[in-house]
């Protein structure tokens, strides 16, 4: 079966956003900081549709997240955040090509029709819980894997039911002093690292995870 | 001049003690499972006057941060915790061979003579702050470094006032949930990841820390 996996930029004070986000600053005061070890590599800008940039172990670690996900779970704030219903005409903070690329389900309580982007990417909306969307997902996947793109709600909800099998933490030698911290009301868990990549930008751990 | 230097055993979310600290469970509710990445190794054991032990890779970082190091500093808790004052019978809760091996410099309110401990610790209680503390350790330390060894709140003080220049983590694959939290109230100095060893009880990252 696939696995369910998840990848995220974390300061090492435990933040993956910085405080006071908002549909004009989604990443919180300072979180941009988290994900600047992507920023220079070669494979993250090959994935934004850019030449240049450096093949640095970093660029080998975006690659190596990047590969082999068939299908996306995100939290509705992920994908547009805001209070209240969305509009229908709103499609969220990912531009018209999100970096997807793939089936995306989002956790929300609104009922929508399903939002074909360009580049492969549609947002499917998801009413009926994490499970019916794992379902979903996994289904969509086929045989390759499910990851759960965040944010911290979400990633915390699989890791509480004991569904998520690999957590790929970039911790980044930043304190952000608030925010939105990953790992809590997460229950006890079993990490074993399995893979450990560093550079001066980050420390890349892959953690298998299972369940007591 | 000589380093100041903290090594510290880290759960991934955060905390270097767990919840309900006491006298008994100086460590808190799974505290120990911080330390066990050094247990069963052959420099830890050799530094308790015990034979055998593996001589792994996390036995190699053992003995880097515990070397070269000429005098500790420490809070009171960590000396010997309780509630006010010390009876002055009461030499802490290292026993009466501490780990040290070295003069260890207690920030406390509460003046007493130095205590002169086997194999080489002493302990030196500093009531007029960690400026003084530091001095005093220096002095003693010659050209080897100065450790401030514990607890948090004595690591987040040197941070907070720039003195820190090395903070050596272990950041262990657990998660407590509630305790002691290290990275908290520092500011935001710049943390350079210099070195990194991994194992499956631990990621060794040693940051050099400067300030802005």
């Amino acid at each position: 079966m696939n696995s369910v996996t998840s990848q995220l930029s974390m300061s090492l004070d435990g933040f993956v956003a910085g405080p006071h986000q908002s549909a004009e600053d989604p990443l919180g005061k300072g979180g941009e900081r988290l994900h600047e070890w992507a920023f220079g590599t070669d494979t993250w800008r090959a994935q934004q549709g850019l030449d240049g940039g450096v093949h640095s172990v970093d660029a080998e670690v975006f690659e190596e997240v990047t590969q082999g996900v068939g299908a996306y779970i995100m939290g509705r704030n992920m994908f547009g955040g805001g209070h209240g219903p969305w509009d229908e005409t709103w499609k969220g903070w990912w531009g018209e090509d999100p970096p997807y690329h793939a089936p995306v389900f989002v956790l929300t309580h609104q009922a929508r029709d399903p939002l074909p982007m360009r580049g492969g990417t549609t947002f499917h909306f998801v009413t009926d819980g994490i499970n019916s969307a794992l379902e979903q997902a996994r289904t969509a996947a086929g045989d390759t894997d499910v990851a759960i793109a965040g944010g911290a709600q979400a990633v915390q909800q699989y890791l509480t039911a004991g569904l998520l099998d690999e957590l790929y933490l970039h911790i980044v030698p930043v304190l952000l002093g608030a925010g939105e911290r990953l790992l809590q009301n997460v229950g006890d868990p079993t990490l074993e690292p399995v893979k450990v990549t560093a550079s001066p930008a980050a420390t890349h751990v892959k953690y298998r995870v299972t369940y007591r």
